[in-house]
């Protein structure tokens, strides 16, 4: 080891890292150090569900600094957001690290740092784990949560003439990429801000206790891959097409990044990234919808109508919507890559 | 593509792997295709547990053929081992795959076929997961249980003169690569047997029931990294040391690996793979618990006393008991290898 600052795993060795990294850290937990990690103790009737993902490399990290404390940010967020979109409460997450030997400790500190602050923002926790010593590093987590019996959210149950609702504020990420990338400039004020939204998604627990709660929601999903992979896989789940108003409504900060861009508002609403979700409510309700999210807080907006389909529109009788998905195990799998060339592949060239 | 029996996980994509291999498999299952998985309805009060653990390769698969089946059992297999020993009830696992797009859709069957006969041989299930294309191959998997509020076992709550008991059945994995290297030979049906048997390590969860719902031990541990590493870390765990017999009666064909390998019954005992428990009972209820799980099928043996510590020794007054074990993060973290490598480094050179 060449000194205290570069400190690695391998240095430390399993015993050495449990001992001087994670009980420090983790140590008051209930089962700390046990095979099996204690989640909660469940008095009342629920439905438990859960989730994994695995964390691909932040699109932050590619714009500027490998900080691995976006990393452990993103893993969290993005498990928590198909709790989200279950309609669920958080019991906690599990996370399954490989990582090189010779990642520092002051890195895997940083990836812990990100993980506990999501969990934190959303008052849940890491439960427990397992890390691993492997060439290449992964990080996966499983979260776990809870549902009232009865009101737990799912793809299915949309009906014809059912609006679409996109809950929360989309755009940041790729916004922040376009200043990033010299294409939209900002005082310096705004673009932290821009920069700090960028780096810290939310998943939208609140949006999904809430809906679940008051049976106000059909069906939902959160947008992991994009809005127009969203509304078609929300379609198809529930054998319907869609009519887009094709407009939204940005958050000022990332309006301002959209014209300067030439951008169209709702081309940088159908980006990734933000972890918002897509909502089917009955026509009826969609107004009294958005009136109670944006009443605790939550940003929400209609942006379009479920038909018969199967077409995927803009506007009723417009032309067909034709958004880009990425999909895994295809050649539009995303792996990273250069600053430039993704937010060509994601935004196009204008 | 070349050919329908080398159809590859690139060639259907994640669209196609949903709807031509997950949905035939895991369709029916409520919740299928939701961003989270529907684990179970819990009616009555409980603790609710969780563990997660990646699948190293399979010792088996470098002994003979790379059947990813082998893979897909150890992946259960060794999640729900810990579930064992906390003395819980799986409610069902959440698997995470990243797969290579080469990898060809046999082989992922085959992989899901080992993941499930394992789930079904225990009553449980895969109730979701996730699946992404990497360079290597990492299956990762998170297994949750319930546990009768307060009959959790843990590491922690042992005691000094406490029994230690080693519940399974040891040595069949490491017995199987002798006769693969060629240091024992069997007739055919009994060398049959013993693979077989290495193939398909058993977790303990019944044993673990039957531990808990009694209040039978005071401390449990399977037996993940071999013998030494387990008795060490529950040893620790409760500030502790143990005296070990030294002694272990093998199952007849294990035993005559022994024999024919020149190895002391002891040491095959200690070896890791297939995933039995050591748990801590009270002195007094040592021959009870022993006639208690061979009374419902479950071989169970005294292995040694706990004392006031921390020398592990063999025998009373007897020598240090210096066993092997592997630690992540270190030199010893195993990650394959050559089979005749493999046993010399696990069981030595006799």
């Amino acid at each position: 080891m060449s000194g205290a600052t570069e400190l690695t795993l391998g240095d430390l060795g399993e015993r050495g890292i449990q001992e001087r990294v994670l009980r420090p850290r983790y140590g008051a937990l209930e089962g700390f150090g046990d095979d099996s990690a204690f989640l909660a103790a469940v008095e009342t009737g629920c439905e438990l569900v859960a989730t994994t993902d695995s964390c691909p490399t932040p699109v932050v990290n590619i714009l500027a600094e490998p900080d691995l404390f976006h990393a452990g940010w993103l893993l969290a967020t993005i498990n928590l957001s198909d709790l989200a979109a279950a309609g669920a409460e958080p019991l906690g997450l599990v996370v399954n690290y490989t990582l090189p030997k010779t990642t520092t400790v002051a890195e895997f500190e940083r990836l812990l740092d990100g993980v506990d602050a999501c969990c934190r923002e959303h008052r849940t926790k890491v439960a427990g784990g397992d890390i691993r010593d492997g060439a290449t590093m992964q990080l996966t987590a499983t979260a776990i949560g809870r549902c009232v019996p009865g009101s737990r959210l799912r793809r299915s149950g949309a009906q014809e003439g059912d609006r679409l609702l996109l809950v929360g504020s989309p755009g940041y990420l790729w916004a922040a990429a376009l200043v990033k990338t010299g294409r939209a400039s900002l005082p310096e004020a705004l673009a932290d801000e821009l920069w700090r939204r960028a780096c810290r998604p939310d998943a939208q627990l609140k949006a999904g206790r809430i809906l679940a709660a008051g049976g106000l929601a059909r069906a939902a999903m959160d947008v992991s891959d994009g809005l127009f992979a969203t509304v078609r896989t929300l379609c198809e789940a529930n054998g319907l097409g869609a009519t887009m108003t094709g407009e939204f409504e940005l958050d000022a900060i990332v309006a301002e990044v959209a014209r300067q861009s030439g951008l169209h508002p709702f081309e940088l609403a159908q980006t990734w990234g933000d972890w918002g979700l897509v909502v089917a409510t009955r026509a009826e309700d969609a107004g009294l919808v958005v009136k109670t999210l944006w009443g605790e807080g939550v940003p929400a907006q209609e942006i379009g109508t479920m038909t018969a389909g199967p077409a995927l529109t803009l506007g009723a009788d417009g032309p067909a919507w034709e958004g880009t998905a990425q999909e895994r195990f295809s050649a539009s799998s995303w792996h990273g890559g250069e600053a430039a060339t993704l937010v060509a592949a994601v935004l196009g060239h204008h």
